[in-house]
């Protein structure tokens, strides 16, 4: 098969369409015959050599695809040969084959394309489980999601209105937040304009956000944790505008707050199942009544993965970046 | 009535046995008659001028009491005059009456005397709901105790090794980590000779703590970040180390760690409540079997609560401070 392949660490150019061995799925593996992948900015930091493959996953990048089950492992049931997938992947989605642990297969949620299906699992199960497995966000209470206009920012809006939270959000310049807007965002921030600490104050009469879903880390640390009202959660899951920063524990502690940080690609695949069959119970069928949709910036061929990530580098994209197999 | 006052903030002399008005309960309120209290880390903070109480409750310092019902409030049923109870107090307790929220009073556990009776809200109360309401410790999971022969620590590992967790404990010097071994701590660190993040890997193969309750804030906050588990969760009940410390989100993420801060008596007392009521459910049992007991350090007059802040000072004691008012 061919695969998107990474000789020597680097800029886009460094993605380069190779012939490679076919994975073989092993014992509670299925092979599928990948016909879309999907950018994810995982996939930049590890074409840059900063994000290595979990041990024992695929070299490739790539962690989310669709497509057909061509092969089953020892020990799966319940799929069978030709049946219409996407699913999370640790790695390999950049490639026309992929193996992947059972349990971390998806249906195509109904009303979905098969191509346009692989933009979902990497954001559903991100939000999902950020959001509502560790955050606990309630109805009625108010998520910061910063970056509403990105893969994770488009599905956060719509999960976070359809379970009855109240949104704001931050992108930069007003027409990606219009159409955060129109994707049920309440609350517009433009970060390049304006404080998201004091336009939140202001949105919700000084209270604050209850959970924010953040992308930046150090940068915004002091900030989010002021923005965060009592009880609140801060939860961490990009990291692009540093590692380290001060934390007023004080301020935590008088809100009686937490900030949690997680990744989801080093779960263990217990873990990851465990998320998928929730957003399979709790996401799939919101899709499938329309409530939820894909959000599809562009869709590009799989063997130009490097225009995708020039894509996601310009900050362009509204929603996530499709790559699609030359046999897709 | 009499009460313990604070004309001036200062040191343990600050404190002055004084005649006052006696207190009102109002709706959904109870007034006991206090036969004891007991000393908390924020009386002395309160002593000093630095934590004042919440708005609406007692000027007077006393985050817990034991003692009679002698009046109820509009509204109260399920409680009689002349009942023995010990309350979860927003302050106020190092007085000869207090006024309780009915849903802060728990009755006399059974096999402990009214007057230790007063050393168990607060170190239950804090311990329940740090632990097990917010951090979820899990049987087999290991806890990290600072401070493990405090009035809170004392509690904490009898609670941990009840729920079938491991226990591993810091403190000043080996007559101290012995008590606590006496409580079923499973893991001794001599903070004054060692390193607490290495003591805790030799005891875990290099796995960490789940979960860390911690009193010393920034001063530990890296310490302890490094010291936790994959999915650990670190909660900071203290800040006696400092306010403001540097947090590593990159480690922080790559153990899909949490950092959360919280304080009981900031709390409204609908949350109190139902910390109460969980402590009642499921704290009261082990004590009534014997399985957790109160841990008194010394008990001294009421009047004389500045003997009892000096020996928290000193930080000579191990498990509780308890003040017996003069008609106790």
């Amino acid at each position: 098969m061919y695969a998107i392949t990474i000789p020597e660490p680097g800029g886009p150019e460094a993605l380069v369409w190779a012939e490679v061995p076919d994975p073989v799925p092993g014992e509670g593996e299925v092979l599928v015959e990948v016909v879309a992948s999907a950018v994810n900015r995982a996939d930049l930091l590890q074409r840059q050599g900063f994000y290595d493959p979990p041990p024992g996953s695929s070299p490739y990048p790539g962690l989310e695809c669709s497509g057909r089950i061509a092969g089953l492992g020892p020990g799966v049931s319940g799929w069978a040969v030709g049946d219409e997938v996407c699913a999370l992947l640790a790695g390999g989605g950049y490639a026309e084959k992929a193996v992947v642990p059972v349990g971390q297969l998806l249906p195509v949620p109904e009303g979905v394309d098969l191509a346009t299906a692989a933009a979902l699992p990497e954001v559903a199960c991100t939000v999902w489980s950020n959001i509502f497995m560790i955050a606990h966000l309630r109805p009625g209470e108010t998520l910061l999601v910063h970056g509403g206009a990105s893969g994770i920012g488009t599905m956060a809006i719509q999960l976070a209105k359809a379970v009855g939270a109240r949104v704001a959000v931050t992108a930069g310049g007003p027409e990606k937040l219009a159409r955060c807007a129109e994707l049920g965002a309440d609350v517009l921030i433009d970060y390049r304009e304006q404080d998201f600490v004091e336009e939140l104050a202001k949105a919700t009469d000084g209270a604050g956000a209850d959970v924010i879903l953040d992308i930046v880390g150090a940068k915004y640390l002091e900030r989010n944790v002021k923005a965060l009202a009592v009880n609140g959660r801060l939860v961490v899951i990009g990291l692009q505008g540093g590692v380290k920063g001060e934390l007023n524990l004080g301020a935590l502690l008088a809100k009686r707050a937490a900030v949690m940080a997680t990744t989801l690609r080093a779960r263990p695949a217990d873990e990851k199942a465990a998320i998928v069959a929730a957003v399979r119970e709790h996401v799939w069928p919101l899709i499938g009544a329309g409530t939820v949709r894909p959000v599809v910036d562009r869709t590009l061929p799989l063997d130009d993965a490097a225009e995708g990530h020039r894509a996601l580098e310009s900050g362009t994209h509204v929603g996530k970046v499709l790559l699609v197999a030359p046999k897709g």
